[in-house]
């Protein structure tokens, strides 16, 4: 059991910017995000590209952002769960919560912070006869663990970023690699469809453009995937692994079924303190709603602060909070 | 005549950002400071101090997110009026206003956003006999223009950062300079003081530690400024201008005359657009009040951003308001 002041469901810019809030009134965070690596939206979805509404930034790429973020939170040290989706959170007699993972993680708090974005991204999947008999059984819709993959042959599917980018990245570490893509162009940037037309010239990995994937097949365990080219010759592609990549799409998921008051697929708070119906639990960033309410991530960071507030009586009941400014107090690691 | 869509009252970080979500909704601002230069109380009072609580930046001076956040806005050329103080608001009769300051400046605009923190700042005076009858006739309270103060006998009185920048600042420009401390250690950052005694040493400034201001002296005209050092002598400096840097203190000053509902010396506004009691006025940063509210910088760039969706519809009454992500929709200029 894991013990901490503050849970903090999602790991996107908000939830850690609370971490940094959280820090300067010295409650402790854990966060759990069910992606395998933090930064929400930013990393998921854009992370190489610019955002011009940061205050202070005139321009930063999302990843940066990120970055930088986690560099503000190091003094304070927060632990992390991650690749895992958070399904329960169970009320105990003093008031605080056991919150519960899908992989049985279980951590004790004080608090819950909801920063959980648009929900929990789930993967698209293919619309393919047979897939569901090979999840966990060769067919991965997300790559959390690259050393999974040494040695073996994959198959990718898919024409975003992230497929460009985890094409290259197996290119040095797996046996073979193929890409499949029902067009002949990306969408993703211009400089990662460059890398992988060049790794296909130079024999480093299969590209099979213009392909429709059209089944998949194994004996328990995956064996090939089967594309169709443009004249309808249907190819068979050896695959210990095939990892569609088509992007992952947002679901409020568990978080409908807590008893929170939600609208809209965003969860209702007060704007003085972020909080929900349920005492002891806030919601912060894209996931929540109020009149006025705009979804940026500047936002969430004002929330975070004033929801850490109001958290504090509960992480402390005796002791009185004293505001203080950064510049004057400084950054006091715990 | 100026004429704006938004006209900011405060010049400060907050006022600052106010323009660039302004400029997102291709709304134009003019910006009016009683102070000589913008940044507000992070140019003024603390300009190298770290920061530690701005998104994204684990430490950043003052100064620097000053300078940062004018780069951010640049590409929608805000105009400034600084040294003038807003005295008068004069509602239109189709709902507009004219703004006018002590200069009698006047600014007609759609909208008013003040974001005058904690108000005007103003100068704190020494106690000494005459002051008032030299105001305007040799005594400054703040430097707006060095270049008048070229081939001048300056004095200039104070033991902190704006009195010992000035001192060195001026050393080049003005034909003498003295500065008078009655402390023989100065407040101002270190180096800024080495700089100041490096000064004195090669005669380059005249410095009078340890001692009191007792009066000033002059016929119509200031000439010269009487102290009294640690042995109870006096002496006299000949100045054609004294410049007492004793700091400013902020006084929330002619906006508690606009009929605004005020609480505590700020603005009482709706959190969900920052909106006060009077139709097209609103106001952001530590100006404002509402259950919650926190006085930092991050929170005012929340309000900014609110702000202006709501204020759009004065500025554009024809037109719906689409909500874009800079990062897909870009940075466009006017
Ligand atoms: C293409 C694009 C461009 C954008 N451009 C801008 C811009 O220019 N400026 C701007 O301010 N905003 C922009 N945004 C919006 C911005 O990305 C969001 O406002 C921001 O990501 C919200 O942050 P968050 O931390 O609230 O949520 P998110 O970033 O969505 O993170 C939430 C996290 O919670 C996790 N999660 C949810 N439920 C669970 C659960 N039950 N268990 C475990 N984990 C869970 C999710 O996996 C996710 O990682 C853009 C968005 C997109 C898609
Ligand atoms: C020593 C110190 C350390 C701080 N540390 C931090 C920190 O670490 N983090 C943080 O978030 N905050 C900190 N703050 C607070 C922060 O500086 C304020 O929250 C911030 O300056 C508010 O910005 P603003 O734009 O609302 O107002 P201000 O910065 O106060 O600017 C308001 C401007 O309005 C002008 N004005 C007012 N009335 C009029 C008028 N009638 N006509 C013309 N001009 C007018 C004033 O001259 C002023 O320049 C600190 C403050 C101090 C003093």
């Amino acid at each position: 059991m894991i013990n901490t002041d503050i849970c903090i469901i999602g790991a996107g810019p908000v939830g850690l910017f609370a971490v940094f809030e959280a820090g300067l009134l010295k409650m402790r965070c854990h966060l759990i995000d069910v992606l395998p690596q933090v930064g929400g939206q930013l990393s998921e979805i854009y992370p190489h590209k610019p955002i011009y509404d940061i205050p202070g930034y005139p321009s930063i790429t999302a990843q940066e952002l990120i970055d930088k973020q986690l560099e503000q939170i190091k003094p304070f040290d927060p632990t992390f769960t991650l690749g895992e989706r958070v399904e329960h959170i169970t009320k105990q007699d003093d008031g605080s919560f056991i919150v519960e993972t899908n992989d049985h993680t279980m951590v004790h708090t004080q608090v819950i912070v909801i920063a959980g974005g648009l929900g929990c991204f789930e993967p698209r999947k293919p619309e393919i006869p047979n897939l569901h008999l090979f999840e966990g059984k060769g067919v991965d819709y997300m790559v959390k663990d690259p050393a999974k993959y040494r040695d073996k042959k994959i198959v990718i599917a898919g024409g975003g970023d992230s497929a460009l980018d985890w094409t290259f990245h197996l290119a040095d570490i797996a046996q073979q690699v193929t890409l499949i893509h029902r067009s002949d162009s990306f969408r993703g940037a211009p400089d990662s469809a460059e890398k992988v037309f060049k790794l296909a010239q130079q024999g480093k990995i299969n590209l099979l453009l213009s392909h429709n994937l059209t089944n998949i097949h194994g004996n328990d365990y995956l064996s090939h995937v089967e594309t169709t080219n443009k004249e309808k010759e249907v190819i068979a592609t050896d695959a210990d692994y095939f990892i569609p990549l088509y992007g992952l799409t947002p679901k409020l998921g568990p978080i409908a079924d807590w008893g929170l008051n939600i609208d809209k697929n965003a969860i209702e708070v007060n704007t003085f303190d972020y909080s929900t119906n349920i005492e002891r639990i806030y919601a912060i960033g894209d996931i929540n709603t109020y009149p006025g309410k705009l979804k940026l991530i500047l936002c969430g960071y004002h929330e975070a602060a004033l929801m850490c507030q109001s958290a504090f009586k509960f992480v402390y009941p005796d002791q009185k909070l004293t505001f203080k400014y950064t510049t004057v107090n400084g950054i006091n690691t715990f």
